[in-house]
């Protein structure tokens, strides 16, 4: 494949969307902005922060001394469950609809200086089965059409507090992206007969070269078509459609590769390594979803070091992504740091 | 329309997808990353500036003691002319192609400390003219499918060097974003027998609320669906498909709307305005591309402050773009600022 060493486009057959693969581009120099590394805290409990166990958040409620997971309702939602319907404007270029839905805030444990690549696999453990019941719940309002659990991690993501937390926002309508996903899963199961991460995964697992970790139940890669330098995909092997569908034992698999994954990236760079990641599952409403295959994204912005990132900007806001190094690089990277957090040693 | 106070999501006719609007959602408090503000340069020859006039780059060339607009082909090119085409694969989900282009850099101005929004009427008509001379010349070349100009300014938008600069990156295929947009003015066209844009300009200039700066050949919208928080579209009122297009008096106006518009983005927040800003419009291959109308969009990164920036992140990347405050408020304040330079004053 040493024709790849050139500029090519790889296809992304879940977005059904291109991407420009431009390898050894980070030979170029670097005078832009560098950022600060993020660093871990020993902060066990901040009596600054508006998520540890028995402060008063900004919204005036006052936080229970929890233990293990806490949720509760976002005090800043984006969404509410009651938002009236725009009314009609002067011409069909201007569209508005009515996008109801519940924000929701959960904290994975009371101490303040961790991240799922510190906790251990039971705590995890924990905070996956607190998933699945949101999941389930948010799922079965009849306003909900889809739930989306995520993470932001590290202030370079935009995470507004460094206390281990994600996010769920359920909304009325599917949004764009796992909208997307699923046209391209019905498409491709219409013609191929087949689910396309069952037939992926497989492709994946033969050929060995992308993949970063893996377990019984879960195999992780950084996809072929994958946008950020860094950005895994984590794949189910069964043919399971959302937390539902899930056994025990598959919700502790998750656990085990999301802490794996975790911990590899933090290794990479030495850093408490920053990202954006969610599941994307299958929508509450319109059938079964049969076509439906669970998995989660990374998608993490560094590039060089902890503290030079990839900018996706203009060719990339304007024409199409475009990364600096090929996804098997970056995987045989990730593959070969060690799966024992660098702070643990 | 006191009903778009609450949360709602809005269509964006140019590329058929949505983007949540969530009014008053900056009244939560931030305790996360606060970037520099970027403030100017007074610094009109940098020795370490590899593209000052005179200078040594990267790669080994000696800038010429150029006194306007100077060119040169990307040392460090994302894409090359002859790039091989890849092999075939283990598996149709492992799609690849050739990606074959140019990449070139544009100085605006030999003059280190200068941005568009400084620079002379004069001194942008040229760059105006150079941007219209490369357009024609990369889009005869039988291998150029597209051509993308695009600034990045600021390092907050990744941008290498605060030299005022853009890139043109040429590409085989049309990428993404304008192949969306191809389609989606195609669709308009066959449905409604005129063109998308000509049809939004007239609606935007008769409504009023997201003008934000003007003159005879140009509108400035904060778009119905603006995603950024002070994101803009430029539209031109006639049908001019590219700048291939345009008149002389065409590319002044071109020249003065540019103008205007930086201008008001560094008043906003008193700062040098973080952007990436690039022209759409027709493909170079394909048949006339009637369809197609020329726009320029601005994508500024600022929020709150010069400071805190909108983060496009979890939600935004796994579900769908969400935006904080409502963007004929945007417009507002964008409207509301002076149309001469704060540093002029
Ligand atoms: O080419 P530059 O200015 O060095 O690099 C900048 O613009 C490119 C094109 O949008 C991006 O790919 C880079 O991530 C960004 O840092
Ligand atoms: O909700 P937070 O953590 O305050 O905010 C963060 O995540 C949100 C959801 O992705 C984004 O809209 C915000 O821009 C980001 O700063």
């Amino acid at each position: 494949m040493s024709d790849l060493a050139f500029p090519h486009r790889r296809y992304n057959p879940l977005r059904r969307e291109w991407v420009l693969v431009s390898p050894h581009r980070t030979q170029r120099p670097w005078q832009g902005e560098v950022n600060q590394a993020s660093g871990f805290s020993d902060l066990h409990y901040d009596p600054q922060c508006y998520l540890c166990p028995g402060n008063t958040r900004a919204g005036g409620h006052t936080n229970p001394s929890y233990e293990s997971v806490f949720i509760f309702d976002n005090d800043y939602a984006a969404l509410l469950p009651d938002s009236p319907a725009p009314g009609a404007t002067a011409s069909p270029l201007l569209r508005a609809e009515a996008e109801r839905g519940r924000c929701r805030v959960v904290c994975f444990h009371p101490d303040h200086s961790l991240t799922l690549a510190l906790m251990s696999h039971a705590e995890i453990e924990g905070v996956v089965d607190a998933w699945t019941a949101q999941y389930n719940e948010l799922c079965a309002l009849p306003q909900t059409g889809y739930v989306q659990i995520f993470e932001n991690r590290g202030a370079m993501m935009g995470a507004s507090n460094p206390h281990p937390h994600c996010q769920i926002w359920a909304t009325e309508h599917v949004p764009d992206e796992p909208a997307k996903e699923t046209e391209a899963m019905l498409a491709y199961r219409s013609e191929h007969g087949s689910c396309l991460l069952c037939d992926y995964q497989k492709t994946e697992a033969g050929q060995g070269t992308r993949i970063v970790a893996e377990n019984d139940e879960f195999l992780v890669v950084v996809p072929w078509w994958a946008v950020w330098p860094f950005e895994t995909l984590v794949i189910a092997r069964q043919h399971l459609r959302s937390l539902a569908d899930f056994t025990q034992s598959q919700r502790a698999a998750l656990a085990d590769i999301l802490k794996q994954t975790t911990v590899r990236y933090d290794n990479l760079f030495e850093t408490s390594f920053p990202y954006t990641m969610g599941f994307h599952q299958a929508p509450c409403k319109g059938g079964d979803h049969e076509e439906w295959h669970f998995h989660a994204h990374y998608y993490p912005p560094l590039l060089r070091s902890a503290t030079v990132r990839k900018f996706m900007v203009g060719f990339e806001m304007l024409g199409m992504p475009q990364r600096d190094i090929t996804p098997e690089s970056a995987a045989e990277r990730l593959r070969a740091v060690s799966d024992t957090h660098f702070t643990r040693r």
